[in-house]
């Protein structure tokens, strides 16, 4: 039935993955007020969650809004290995007749109830997460509900290709064989979806949407300190499989603590036969070695470079990089990290800038950017951990003792909380030919590394070297010559990394469109899976097939 | 150029994959005489074959014939395994930069050369395998040609479905931003392909095809005593390489001994990032488990079925089913092994016959396809090792001592090859409720096991639990009641099989077709790839893009 209702969305994302054109299969969400939000979150306060088959113990997650400090006071059922297993073996058989229609409709219908409450779970994802309300409406908001939806109509096209009945006939000698055959798409089995904490759903929808499509019963493990987002929508998937006649259980949240996690355990049960992972580096990569059983998706974490050689408008330039920088406090995947200037300054079509004046004036738009509370807030939004400010002080300290200190991370003013983990970017400036170091992979937060190179080539060089060793997700280049674009694509292509070239504009410089640009390359260490690409979906299910004869 | 030539080729496999109706690519390939096919051996008898960039040994193959119980004499290039990797890391480049097109164009040219050769090809699997010679024109012929076709076909349509450009525009505020995408497929990295030895082509064309298509250098191991048929496949591949203006060493041949295998060092070396598997389930399921780095398709063996409860003319199922169980010595992977009888007898459309009738009956059709030399010579062909008749002795002995006999093994009469390794069925019949053994997973070469069983209930459950725990790769049924029919097939698409159903014809019951029937579902331990659907092809290659902004 569901099915049905949303064809037509279901069909635009089919041709919006193939076409690759910008599309949308959502409104915008409003921004809700401060206040508003607040009063939404705040309906959860003292709540019990109840989202898996069963659950002998209950934890009140550690989650603490990075805007008011006050705990969410929210509490959940957690299931524990053996429950959440169990649960979903009793749901296999149900969720796998169902067929990929009806499982099709679920996904669709969840998708549009979640941005029906955009402004809800856009509350829930600031007061988590630490995004501002205007990112959790887009990037966590519709944006992410894009990106479910690209992977449904993904694994819709895929489960589609093959025709459900054929008959089939071939002469064997003198006499036509003619066989009835029939091939069935049977799910792979139990997933697992491990979600991070600072972005719950860009990754986590297409996984378990995917997985729900394709037949696999879901068990979603959120981080243990950004739970409520999730929950929430595993709670209205919930509400849907049971709409659509099938069982809640389809879909289960797994909750655990920072001390005692679970996934580890989840992961390599020979039960789990599907893991999606999206965090650290080191785990992603444990897991890949150590789930033999199951099928590993990830997605974790990369340094993204910038090669800033020559621009038309370095103004413009730099407050897309200081916007790139900040936004989000520097907590996303795609933020850029280390940038290279040559020694001869950056070209720009006013003639050859010093590159201390380049780094100078950064530094300005970044304070630029940081003196305007009520953009800064809309941007930088707050640091999601406690732990993340720690090690943004200690780097700051070390940064100050070694002389490589350019900008500290100071706060921004938030304009409605006085006590917001508010926070502008970090930057310290550095030449490895004199010996300075930068760290071994990813530096998580608000943190640019301004690197002094000998020119644009050995930029290049040393750029594509960190992507090999430390793996990218996204990798960005100021550029006016159009071959040296293409030289320079190259290599960063050998290295396995796709590129950005020249982006200044009202685009922040991180987007990644859903049904248009292909999320994380799989060919370096920053994760195996492709948003969405058909890897994403292929081994998700398998094709049983029977035939019979009827003539020959 | 190649693809250009073979754009038809290409066009109707890829609309065969779709449609999965019967079709060809190739026409049949006619049976040499057996003099002939010497000949055509004799050719190598004392050559060196050289296949690889570098080799610091030669190993001179323990290939002896299963027909004339003469060494073949033939020499290769051996490379360790640092000289076949780096042999494969050279070449990447070139071969990667080549383009989807120039490399499908080499894969569908090297399947026409194999197929122009198709006789040679044929005396030397003939030769090697045991296989009989119209056998080895046919399975190891066009329908290896055609199962490797499907290969490539599937992977042009995965690889052609994404756009190489588009011009993506979004509107973010009031400024639309255009921005010029490219997108590229890059393939994961070098291919390890390990062969058996009964059926060198029919799996390891697909493997080969599918890495070169999507541009992974490809090292290719054949079983140490059947190497010269992969071999001939591997030289001509290279020619065809060099034709195109590519590296030959985009495929090489790596050999090894029995005493010193190579294939578990290989497929574990960091630097091989695909391993496709044809063999033993124990070094499968290790290659599953511990190929980490690696991207592991694994065919490997299980135990397949037969539910006899009601036909429609018993003697014409008794003789589909002797022929099944005799042909190629049940060295083939969807050979019946297992054959369940229930107490009340096989239900005819001239009434019941009781299973002792039945048991005399299809030793009857056995012994009568046994009698006649040149019918048993075509169908049974030879025993590909020593091994395979030791354990058939032993196993003949063993039933012997617990009165489980029922047919020995005799020698068919050869019409050629007076010594040649011939052998004909041995069926044991057992019942597990008086406590009788079943062999733990599949026995190798010619053994039918009769079961005895309740009914036709007890029989599925009996079967299907076989499928869980052994796996299976073709699963077979008599029963004339269409809608248990579904039923059944249900059971078995539950435990991950496939089941056909009713095949009494002069198609061989075991027959699979390419472009049609998927073998191996992936969803049970006889192995983890199916050739061909979306997942054989999708993670070998990835796709890398760039943007650049031209505009907002």
């Amino acid at each position: 039935m569901f099915f049905e209702t949303h064809l037509d969305l279901l069909h635009g994302a089919v041709e919006a993955n193939r076409t690759r054109l910008a599309w949308t299969g959502f409104t915008p969400i409003e921004t809700p007020t401060a206040g508003d939000a607040e009063e939404l979150v705040g309906v959860y306060d003292g709540a019990t969650l109840d989202l898996s088959a069963a659950w002998s113990a209950a934890i009140t997650a550690d989650e603490v809004s990075p805007y008011t400090g006050k705990s969410l006071n929210v509490t959940y059922g957690a299931p524990t290995v053996d429950e959440a297993l169990a649960g979903a073996a009793e749901v296999a058989v149900a969720l796998r007749d169902a067929g990929a229609r009806a499982r099709v409709g679920v996904c669709l219908e969840s998708l549009r109830r979640i941005h029906q409450r955009g402004q809800e779970f856009a509350a829930v994802t600031s007061h988590t997460t630490g995004q501002s309300l205007n990112m959790a409406c887009s990037g966590s908001g519709t944006n992410a509900l894009d990106r479910g939806l690209e992977a449904v109509a993904m694994a819709w096209a895929v489960l589609d290709r093959a025709p459900e009945t054929v008959t089939w006939q071939q002469r064997f000698g003198k006499t036509p064989v003619t066989l009835n055959k029939r091939y069935r798409a049977r799910p792979l089995g139990t997933a697992l979806v491990v979600a991070c904490a600072s972005f719950p759903a860009w990754n986590a929808y297409p996984a378990i949407l995917a997985n729900l499509a394709t037949g696999n019963p879901v068990l979603v493990k959120p981080h243990p300190r950004s739970v409520l987002a999730t929950a929430l929508a595993v709670s209205v998937i919930r509400d849907v499989l049971v709409d659509a006649g099938l069982p809640a259980d389809a879909v289960q949240l797994v909750v655990d603590t920072v001390d005692a996690p679970i996934a580890a355990r989840l992961a390599t049960d020979p039960q789990t036969r599907i893991v999606d992972f999206t965090g650290s580096q080191t785990f992603g990569t444990w897991l890949e070695q150590n789930s033999g059983n199951a099928l590993v998706f990830t997605e974790t974490a990369g340094v993204n470079t910038v090669v800033l050689d020559s621009v038309h408008d370095l103004a413009a330039t730099l407050r897309t990089l200081a916007g790139g920088l900040s936004l989000f406090s520097g907590q996303m995947c795609t933020t850029p990290q280390n940038i290279y200037i040559p020694d001869r300054g950056v070209q720009t079509d006013n003639g050859i800038v010093s590159r201390d004046d380049v780094v100078a004036a950064l530094v300005t738009a970044i304070d630029d950017l940081a003196a305007t509370p009520r953009r800064a807030a809309a941007v930088c939004g707050a640091l999601q951990s406690e732990n993340t400010r720690d090690s943004l002080s200690a780097l700051t300290a070390r940064a100050e003792a070694n002389g490589t200190l350019v900008r500290r991370p100071v706060a921004y003013e938030h304009p409605e909380y006085l006590h917001a983990r508010a926070v502008t970017p970090l930057v310290i400036r550095v030449d490895p030919r004199r010996g300075d170091s930068l760290p071994e992979g990813e530096e998580f937060g608000p943190v640019a590394f301004v690197i002094d190179c000998a020119d644009r080539d050995s930029a290049v060089e040393h750029a594509t070297a960190s992507v090999r060793a430390h793996g990218a997700i996204s990798s960005y280049l100021y550029c006016t010559d159009d071959a040296a674009i293409d030289d320079i694509s190259d290599a960063y292509a050998d290295a396995g990394a796709s590129l950005s070239a020249n982006l200044v504009s009202s685009m922040p410089m991180q987007y990644a469109a859903a049904y248009s640009d292909y999320h994380v390359t799989g060919l370096n260490p920053a994760g195996n899976a492709t948003l969405t690409d058909e890897s994403f979906i292929a081994g998700r299910f398998r094709i049983v097939q029977d035939r019979r004869q009827v003539e020959g």
